[in-house]
């Protein structure tokens, strides 16, 4: 039996999007504390939050503090931003003042394969073009900055090198907001002896880039200039770190983030704050959005929630043990989005690939195939506990479900320890996410405990180490020579009480994206180990991470369009 | 003997610019035409102007339409754009209503060795921290448009190639806003079979980019869509042109541009209008600001300013021929900027090197070697009247400057048949400018005789002759093979209507930079020719043409940082 009595099937995001009534952004902001000279507008729709509101707000009182992650995706995704958003609007229809803080959706895919990431159906950030597109230059300020500071390392190297750059040592890529893999590796400096010093680099997506994590982590303007001034970009002959601020490119990339830092206020569908601010990596990078926007958000009302990348393993882990620690503001809720068509994957009976309608097999009604991916939520409902953090799974209703595969969900929660509900916000906006609503208005309720995976003065092996195994179920990690050598290199430099960010696939709890479920007696390899010291981690590589993605055959780019008024038509 | 009485030495212009008053936009717009409904907030001090105000605007009076363009500029420029904003304050101290339509500075450059270019002294366009920064994004706007349409060349060479692309043919490079020699030249696609097809590639700088043109030369968003689409990217196999419409790129690249061809509001340090939008390269390009900004604005009121790029050889030829053929305006005036320095440096007796003083010696008072220069002036003088447009010389006075110095300089423009102003608008503003102000009243009185320097119907090889011989004061052209063939072929395939560009360079009225004054008796090489389809036109290359600058060995860059209370500093 079908359960879901939608309207079928839902208009298109954009049209939905589109018929959207905006309401003036001092209206939405009105009881949240931030007065009309906080919002710098950008355009009709969007406003910037002036720096000054950190600091105007800081005495209102803090909000309840609610993370939205998933188990283990499927590559379509499983609908953290829906539901973030849609959880947002129902606490705000239940009477509460709630705030939403999502990262900006990179323009590179939203021309591949996504054609877009604000939510969708009656759960969306509005204007959805706007987000989708530049928003207010952020993505841009994080190109123009990184490039400006790779542009001042091949001058340096151009222009003498005085200070003793080894050429083979630079670390620092350039980016670009585009799926260009033509770009992954390149020889630059080509041409004449005026045109540079020839050697091998390549081109990361902006959402890659060290600036954007360092925009989202940064607290204030003088910590993000002393963040830029600490990246290190390459190494000298005699093994010495290089510098941002040796080569005396951080004032001048601090000069083109000053406005970015500052977060994006836009709106629900149903007219609350939605606050949209930086897009780091959920890979190689932490995959949160802005502290800046939490530390506002979480003084805006009675409810923030925020939304950590990918599974909990990847964005809520990183959420935990450096978002967190950076920002001092402690989780109450964590909010576990599964679906039906997920724990079905994880059953490893059926292959789902990106841009491809579903295995016609999987929309069957058969309990049996989500018992058989259970152990996936089970283990990330553990993770959550293991923080501390009281978790509440959040069944995103497709309308294709079943309520028999929807009663298996909720067994398998509930004897994990977590709230279940089932969420129908795409289809129903605020209003279908009540039961949700009120599964964590009670975990709310309850005492936290909220701990860290590791301390930050253990060795960066255990820290490595502690994560793997605690987090993500490895008996151990194998780390390369070269890994190993890297660990004790930036114990010697001082980079040792740095936490830790394990690149790994998304696509499994392991290290490994052919183990579905639970793995269990596996171990991890770390490759190569790197230091963002701008962003302040170590990450380990513990599988072939892609910075720079590709466009397919026929990418959303084909479809996307102006129409003979002048609007967008094709994102979705 | 010194005529300067302007307090010595001037503030900085950073420091001027902080302590303006700025006026608010709704303010600054009265009595244009432009409603607030036109108005779109960027921040607190900048708006784009709606795209409706072209048709709003279209039944109010035409204003008088006034160029701003120089004599062949020493490698420090002369002053352009302070005279432009300066003799707009003047008019509008006067009682008109009077506007600015200005070039967006690049970022490149502006990190790179100019350090800004909103104007100078008390001549200047604010906010000027913005102004040279991001703006509104829209330079962003077209480097992520240009480099879709790369990644999609490159997607579709990787995917089969279906269209017969000759790799070899491939002329669209990428671009970024930032001096980087290294990314001049470049091999993409390295690595492995899913990492692209490997070819030789580069990368110019943001306003080299024909996207950036298309902005400057679009009507409305319908021709900026069918511009994108007529971008011709590479060849076939069988030498048939590829276009950006056939590999579907050309609307997502519209969606991108949507909000950038909206012209952006600033205002002078005097509260009135100033309308800054696109900046396509000197070169290469048009070098004149927006078709749609000069549209919008000279049914703002009394006076329209608008400025081109370098000297009336270049900027001005290509505003008269190009611009004011698409946008169907006709110019009143020219005032053409001269300053002793130029003359002298005409004289061929010094060199003057960016980035240095002058040689104290060029400082000293000599009229001989300004009247040993001023077969420059008179040629530009000649150029603009052979346009029927009514010159006027500003003398743009500097504190050094000796009266006898500018005698001589009445003295050739009179001689030449142009009026003649001393103007002081760096030190004093809009009533430094009152007699430039009159002057151009006096040239506006006067009837004009406006002509192109060609007919469209020629073929292409007379266009280029008549622009070399008839303005350039060329014997005539040398076209390489190549070039001859390359002509034949733009032709066959249609563009043989499209009006013609010749790529030189600005330090002479010639295409050899070393070739001071007025040069006689040469003739012009014709090394190469391309096509920019989209903006619609031919270019001819006669010279070296570097479209990627580089970073100096200490470029503004080092100096430019934010102080502890988060403002800029070492922007000028």
């Amino acid at each position: 039996m079908t359960t879901t009595s939608a309207p079928q099937p839902l208009p298109s995001d954009l049209d939905i999007a589109r018929a959207a009534q905006l309401r003036p952004l001092e209206e939405v902001a009105a009881g949240t504390g931030l007065r009309p000279d906080h919002l710098e507008p950008y355009g009709r729709s969007v406003a910037k939050i002036s720096l000054a509101a950190a600091r105007d707000l800081a005495d209102r009182p803090q909000a309840t503090y609610v993370l939205v992650t998933a188990i283990t995706p499927t590559p379509l995704g499983e609908g953290k931003t829906t539901t973030a958003v849609g959880l947002t609007q129902g606490l705000v229809a239940r009477g509460y003042r709630a705030t939403v803080a999502l990262r900006q959706p990179s323009m590179g895919p939203t021309f591949g394969i996504k054609g877009g990431a604000a939510g969708g159906g009656y759960s969306q950030v509005v204007p959805m073009e706007t987000m989708n597109l530049h928003l207010t230059g952020d993505f841009h300020a994080v190109t123009a900055a990184h490039n400006l500071l790779a542009a001042m390392v091949d001058n340096h190297l151009h222009h003498g090198n005085e200070l003793g750059i080894d050429p083979h040592s630079v670390a620092w890529r350039r980016v670009l907001d585009v799926n260009d893999r033509a770009l992954r590796n390149v020889v630059v400096g080509l041409g004449a002896r005026m045109d540079g010093v020839p050697r091998q680099g390549g081109f990361d997506i902006t959402a890659a880039s060290e600036v954007m994590v360092i925009l989202s982590l940064a607290t204030d303007l003088s910590d993000l200039r002393a963040r830029l001034g600490r990246i290190v970009v390459a190494y000298s002959f005699e093994g010495e770190p290089i510098t941002a601020e040796q080569l005396k490119a951080a004032g001048s990339m601090a000069v083109i983030l000053k406005d970015a830092l500052a977060p994006n206020l836009l709106q629900t569908l149903e007219g609350g704050p939605a606050l949209v601010h930086t897009g780091p990596f959920g890979n190689i990078a932490t995959g949160n959005s802005s502290v800046i926007a939490d530390l506002i958000g979480s003084r805006m009302g009675d409810y923030l929630v925020t939304e950590a990348g990918f599974g909990s393993d990847m964005g809520a882990e990183r959420f935990f043990d450096v978002k967190c620690r950076v920002s001092g503001l402690r989780p109450d809720v964590a909010v576990l989005v599964a679906t039906v068509r997920a724990l079905k994957a994880h059953s490893g009976r059926f292959t789902v690939t990106p841009g491809k309608p579903l295995p016609p097999e999987m929309l069957a009604e058969n309990p049996d195939d989500v018992r058989a991916g259970a152990a996936n939520l089970a283990h990330h409902i553990e993770i959550l506990r293991s923080f501390g953090v009281s978790p509440v799974v959040a069944m995103n209703a497709f309308p294709g479900d079943h309520d028999s595969e929807h009663d298996v969900v909720r067994e398998i929660a509930e004897a994990a320890g977590a709230r279940f509900a089932i969420s129908r916000h795409v289809a129903f906006g605020g209003k279908g996410a009540m039961p949700l609503v009120e599964a964590v208005e009670e975990a709310a309720a309850e005492p936290t405990d909220f701990r860290y995976a590791y301390d930050l003065d253990e060795s960066l092996v255990d820290k490595i180490t502690d994560v793997a195994r605690d987090v993500y179920g490895a008996t151990g990690i194998d780390l390369s020579p070269a890994a190993k050598r890297g660990l004790e290199q930036f114990e010697a430099l001082g980079y040792g009480e740095f936490p830790v960010i394990i690149a790994k696939t998304h696509l499994s709890i392991s290290s490994d994206p052919t183990l579905l479920g639970a793995p269990r007696g596996w171990r991890m390899p770390v490759r190569e180990v790197r230091v963002a010291a701008g962003a302040g981690y170590v990450y380990a590589i513990a599988g072939d991470m892609r910075t720079m993605p590709g466009l397919a055959k026929h990418p959303a780019a084909e479809r996307i369009d102006l129409d003979a008024d002048g609007n967008i038509t094709g994102l979705s």
